[in-house]
């Protein structure tokens, strides 16, 4: 049983963990171990016993192994999420409640060219990535070489990297000819000054195609949101809350604790600008 | 100029309007339109005007045209929630805040096999054969004829239907000999007493698959969470807020109305069930 | 049975409605009435039949009515709110949530000093006259003469405005001898620019009072807090969001609606400015 | 310069700190200590460096004093939510943002009768006496014998103990004789099954008084608003979130950590129960 290149990226109808497969290790919430099983991979200690992970070699997705001390670990096949929340990071990450918001509004799916400005820890890299395989393209760009070398690392055990263009420069400076204009479907401005990424996201983007901005701050989301009028319509400014539930027989409550913020999302739709009519 | 069958889906590089193509024709974020255009379909009466849309056909997306009363209206391609916000709906839609975020957590994408019960008015099954596209399956039962009806021209007209199976049925009553058991990736239950449908939803999934619930209410969310405990692991209960931010120069602030309520989402991962162990 | 002026700020044991009090006429959460009542008033007409409000002279406080429609009407003492809720507003009200914390973070209290600029509608006012009575004071300017007209007549019926000082004038424009400084407990400040009310507001408080500031957008919200650190200590901003919940028996759920966005509050308390310490 | 007993709640016009206040000596928010001073008081350890707080004595509220390592240390007049913040607990605490809302709907002010059951640590006891002071009362039960004393010393060094009435007991075991029926402007009901409260609530309160049931569990607001509809109208269930907000200029934005949830706060107007109508 050996996996192929491809196998992190299979529905496998048999659903079989091959070796070569990465499989998250399940104990409860909190405890979960996400790592590539072989038939020789050395025994993993943990809190909850020793878990001897070559045994997961040719068992079924979903299925369990029972630690040295007698606890129950179920194997599951990791998705994109997973290897986000798993992975190394330097970078505040973005959430699934906004990066899947991006996603459904957007329109974001098999075939589709995605700009990403900057990489980061490559994060929403995979996760696009992931939305985009196996025809389509994530050409992200970072100039910070420790980030890009922690975000290709992340993303190549996803599986995904073939469907990643990785560029270690500032895109304002890169040449004309390194990008098709007026093709990309998305382009997503995680920097700083996401304002002075805008004309050349509009000129990448193909007509109606969706810029979106990851914007900390609410300076950041009102500089923005007045620069995208210039050269985008439907522009809308949100900020998404996720609430977890207890939800337990007989006493069911909202968590204590919660994320009180993470961003706002600023985006538009690119049109061909055209002078002010007469009449308005 | 005519588009194929599949333009709806083609992301074309030149990016032009073909006779044929679905266009939302877009004014400001509360006057829309999304229609498809020949070259001698017939101009539309609005308050800003008429919009001769044939003139729409052989223009670039993202460029606009002028109606009579000197209003500029832009020619957007329309992206799957386009659609679904457009879409004739009879039935309460699930918003792009809470699909967005089952995608995410779930890893849909392209190739992915869906099961959804009940199919509604087609939102979330439009979101999903948008993601599966075009190599995947979304496989949905309804009960009502009213609803499949409605769902199945919603759909049509996306360009994605050719990865939606719809069933006019209950899926318990279903033969076990319609459905490969053990292959989907997501079960969607979208129906009110969700936790009847896990036995089944269980049968269905991959080992490791994901089952969302739709619950809009507090008693539903307690009941299949505690149900979920049976078969998944990994549960959890969420609910989802959108906030809208009015972005402009020097008195930037959230908006002033919301929606304060959708539904709550209860998910686990499938799991192959097993014995308690002694020590436990 | 005649109610004295003092009738309506009486807790009277026995708990009877006296010819002149204000009665807040109760058919359900959307139709309620609030109204003075004598054995001569007139009947009223409502959606819910003739309600003859001369009768409530004599009865309980939370005794019932019959319409000629046959619909039960209750008869309730009015708190501030219902007179707040049931006022002649010509500006935004401040809520509940907002005023009710106001009062909890600042210690607001039976003899308690409040300065307040501007009075608007007089909502606040009457809220605050409501809480120092019946020995404080509320001094509250407003600049605008029909604010201040409807604003006197608001605070008048709710019979608490015998500790209520109207000032139709900008406050900074006064005479310094015409307030005592370092005299009040909580500075209210509700204009446009706050910040430039801070001197003010500094200057009327006692060492450790409380200002607090009603900021609608995130830009006066910033501003104001940079200015608070002038003068002020323990500075915070906070937005306080109120959702209501539907619970029913089986179907319990938050509201579909709410209300978003109402202000930001932004509060210090007075130190005396010390110069800088070497060593920092 | 000696305090009397009645200094802690006096606002004395000259503002001047007495040998026997309470003081609250603020460094910064998350650096507070309210302790009493004397002329004899000992100095104080602090990280910040040792405060001397025997200099309290006779200076200005508002002033500051310098400890040994050259920090500013201000010292400030403490408000009933100060004395609550830094009160010995036991229990989960009712968060101003909460108790705010109940004051501000209930009409809660100076002379009003609170009836409230249980006393926990005795900080919604501590507020509510705040505002009923000086000629008000709170009678307030508890049977956990360790709480009601850890609430008397609480409530003691605020000033207000004089209107609060502490019982160790369970009040539907009390004798009728031991309180007024129809007298209470307010039930506050903080107990597991506030349901079964609601019948003496009822008989407790004057026509047209409020009761609020603090519910952890949206099950515990499911069952009181079934029951509330017996005996009160304008029934209400609310949750109240706040969320503080990092002002400063350049880079506002929400704090990334908030409390998600505390309590519904669910209420209702008592009314003499009623035949229904024939007609209804």
């Amino acid at each position: 049983l050996t996996a192929t290149d491809q196998s992190a990226v299979n529905n496998s109808a048999d659903n079989v963990i091959l070796a070569g497969d990465r499989v998250l290790f399940y104990y409860d919430a909190r405890r979960t171990w996400l790592t590539r099983v072989t038939e020789n991979s050395p025994p993993f200690h943990t809190h909850v016993g020793i878990i001897k992970i070559a045994e997961a070699v040719g068992l079924a997705y979903g299925s369990s192994i029972i630690t040295t001390l007698g606890c129950r670990i179920f194997l599951l096949k990791p998705v994109a999420l997973d290897y986000i929340m798993k992975s190394e990071r330097r970078t505040q990450i973005v959430y699934p409640k906004d990066f899947g918001y991006i996603a459904a509004r957007s329109g974001l799916r098999s075939g589709c060219k995605v700009f990403e400005c900057g990489t980061g820890s490559g994060g929403l890299t995979t996760f696009f990535a992931s939305l985009v395989y196996p025809t389509g393209v994530v050409h992200t760009f970072e100039e910070r070489e420790d980030f890009i070398n922690i975000a290709k690392k992340n993303v190549e055990r996803t599986g995904f990297s073939s469907v990643v263009k990785f560029e270690h420069t500032n895109p304002t400076r890169t040449e004309r000819s390194s990008y098709q204009a007026g093709s990309y479907d998305l382009a997503l401005l995680d920097t700083g000054d996401p304002w002075n990424l805008l004309p050349l996201a509009s000129d990448l983007l193909r007509g109606s195609g969706f810029v979106f901005c990851i914007c900390p701050t609410t300076n950041q989301a009102e500089t923005v949101c007045e620069a995208l009028s210039q050269n985008f319509v439907d522009v809308e400014c949100v900020e998404i809350l996720l609430r977890r539930i207890e939800a337990r027989l007989g006493k069911t409550r909202p968590s204590m604790r919660m994320i009180g913020h993470t961003c706002y999302l600023a985006s538009g739709r690119k049109i061909k600008p055209e002078p002010p009519l007469e009449n308005s």
